[in-house]
């Protein structure tokens, strides 16, 4: 399950590291780049910087100085700024009609962080979890630290398949080994791309509710839907405080503000407080961000849907253009920032990463997604980051660098 | 060792918390205030507010969007903003002729954070360690949180006292247990004031290459020395890379920043890395930060070190005005933000804090800084919130509530 152990560079820490630093050595360096100075930059999922409210910032840092420049000086609330509480509260309450107290949302140093509470909070090495298969590369590094053992459960168009996610849990019932949390992305899901249904999210709560387990909702992406209909959260479905929720700003802010979140029961709260080690998360950039989103949420989230739904369609164009005669499957998510690629049989990755390379394209490749192995057959494209015209372009120099490695 | 087990409100919870979630459950919450409504805010080691770059921050905001805008809302580099880890490595120079590499420095989200990762990567539940007692009872949580088990090594005049530290080791090696670190603060020591001398920095460190470990050199306040010599930081004398040194802009700029950092071997910068969960740590403040203090940071900590300077005088005098007559002892830093009282003898601790809450006078009761008990007799102050008028009128009459308290 376990990336296998390498040794650090000075011989002599080896034996003083903790068991956890052991555990997965080297696997949460950042993932080696297909290309230095990319052309073409589909790899990771950074938000499109010609959105950023540059002027907002500055303005919003000037009101912040005039409203509250001492506490965003000082040390913080422990469960972070309270102003940034209520805007997520605002927020679930605006784009879904979900009713969150404040007091139940611990603001984390991005939503990475935010989930690598929940795991510290809930899993020891060796501890079993369920997880969607693909799943979110980034989550896989924090899984792996954490040294969790994880069972795959595959999806479908509805999203994760409870059917094998309720025999994975009868699997380990049987071992005798608890399951200490499902994880899951429910929208747009990344990388693979389908949105979980009503059905299945319902099925979901119930199975955390008879194994007597947890669910760790991941919802990165969640405002920024181009189609389809939303449905209600694992949090706002699960009536017995089993589901944990994390979000963050990264996508519809900025990631370089690192502002995330935990949204659970006001019983765990505390126990995800224990892992932040002083000083409260981010006074300064929480209040920035605050002031600048409390005046901006709605008409910024509106803008950004449109500008992602343009990204993702000239993607799609480009692909679909030159691959149309492939047996080549494209996701085609109902938002969010990726396309996730099953390759045309018989394509060889080797070629297709020498020619992207040759190009410039950065993607990422399958296997980054799958903790247990397999995947190679797979791609996955950001459209987030470049323009509509740069996507379109590029999307189709590699759909004929992907034809040109069969 | 650790505190008594407590459970958390949702029985259901119990028996799903990870091991260092059990541990210490309940003692990293917010330190129970002894007034609502301080009138002197004598507790906590907030920096002056009145010293906080309100309009430089927001001048330092609008030329990083000018000059560095997308990437400051970008995810960040794996070890953080090089331009703060180049302001780090210039800091060193400049104030301490030391050389170190932006690449043998990794940034935090503040320096509690910044210690975490190295106790994450060194320490499992059980593992023993050395510390100043008392020491900080920020870093005390978080040793706390990671399950170590901690030999108090006590502190005279020159600091730690290594006839005792060398015991402590000794008495590991028969118990055949190892050491994993020694954790000081080698500048002002908080609580207690004293600054190591050179020389016992010199056996401390032969002391760790002659046991095998490493030390954990926490320099919160080491810029702001009013008085004394400075002497080599740790690890500026360890030539064997067994020194791990931390460091933060909390109290040379501002604690809402939330930027500390490890100085560390270029062996051990990727086990912390491990730690940090996605996304770069805080690389839009990191900018704003960096972009303030190139430009202002010789002036600023001069200014500073004038302001608390000013402060921690104001307050002795108010004490020693009225307690002369008295077995108090007090400590003089050199420098940093704490005063450090043994109350006389025969002083009943209840009776003062019923008085201190009386006259809205807020501190750090002794028990505080030592996780192995004791320290009833002890108090800390915080000189550095107050102005120096403030100080000297609340030192007084805390003064006055000590002697009425004996």
């Amino acid at each position: 399950m376990l990336p296998p152990m390498t040794s650090p560079a000075n011989p002599r820490l080896d034996d003083m590291l903790s068991t956890r630093a052991r555990i997965g050595w080297g696997a949460s360096l950042p993932p080696a780049r297909p290309v230095a100075d990319a052309l073409f930059e589909f790899g990771a999922g950074h938000p499109d910087p010609g959105s950023f409210p540059y002027e907002g910032m500055v303005e919003a840092t000037a009101d912040v100085m005039k409203a509250e420049g001492a506490p965003a000086l000082s040390y913080g609330e422990p469960l972070g700024y309270k102003g940034l509480r209520e805007l997520v509260s605002h927020k679930y309450r605006l784009f879904e009609n979900l009713e969150v107290s404040p007091d139940n949302v611990i603001v984390a140093n991005g939503s990475g962080h935010a989930l690598s509470l929940a795991f510290s909070a809930f899993v020891d090495v060796g501890d079993a979890i369920l997880s969607e298969a693909p799943t979110f590369s980034g989550t896989l590094a924090t899984i792996r630290r954490h040294g969790a053992r994880v069972l795959d459960v595959p999806m479908d168009d509805e999203g994760m398949v409870t059917d094998v996610a309720r025999e994975q849990l009868e699997k380990l019932r049987r071992e005798g080994t608890r399951c200490k949390l499902i994880y899951t992305i429910v929208n747009f899901q990344n990388p693979a791309g389908p949105t979980m249904s009503r059905r299945r999210r319902e099925e979901l709560v119930a199975l955390a509710h008879e194994y007597d387990t947890l669910i760790l909702e991941d919802d990165a992406y969640g405002e920024l839907r181009f189609e389809g209909k939303q449905h209600p959260s694992l949090y706002a479905l699960d009536k017995g405080g089993r589901t944990i929720r994390a979000g963050t700003l990264s996508k519809i802010l900025g990631a370089g503000v690192r502002l995330g979140w935990l949204c659970a029961s006001k019983e765990m709260i505390p126990v995800f407080q224990g892992f932040l080690f002083g000083g409260g998360v981010n006074p300064y950039v929480s209040r920035v961000a605050t002031f600048f989103m409390r005046e901006n949420l709605v008409p910024h989230v509106a803008r950004l849907t449109e500008i992602y739904h343009a990204k993702r369609d000239a993607m799609l164009k480009g692909l679909w253009e030159v691959l149309e005669s492939t047996d080549v499957e494209i996701s085609k998510p109902e938002g969010g920032f990726f396309i996730w690629i099953k390759l045309p049989t018989g394509t060889s990755t080797t070629k297709l990463r020498e020619t992207a390379v040759k190009h410039g394209i950065q993607y990422t490749a399958g296997p980054a997604f799958f903790i247990n192995g397999g995947g190679e057959e797979f791609i996955r494209l950001a459209y987030s980051w470049e323009t509509p015209e740069r996507n379109y372009e590029g999307a189709k120099l590699l759909a004929q660098a992907i034809e040109d490695a069969r």
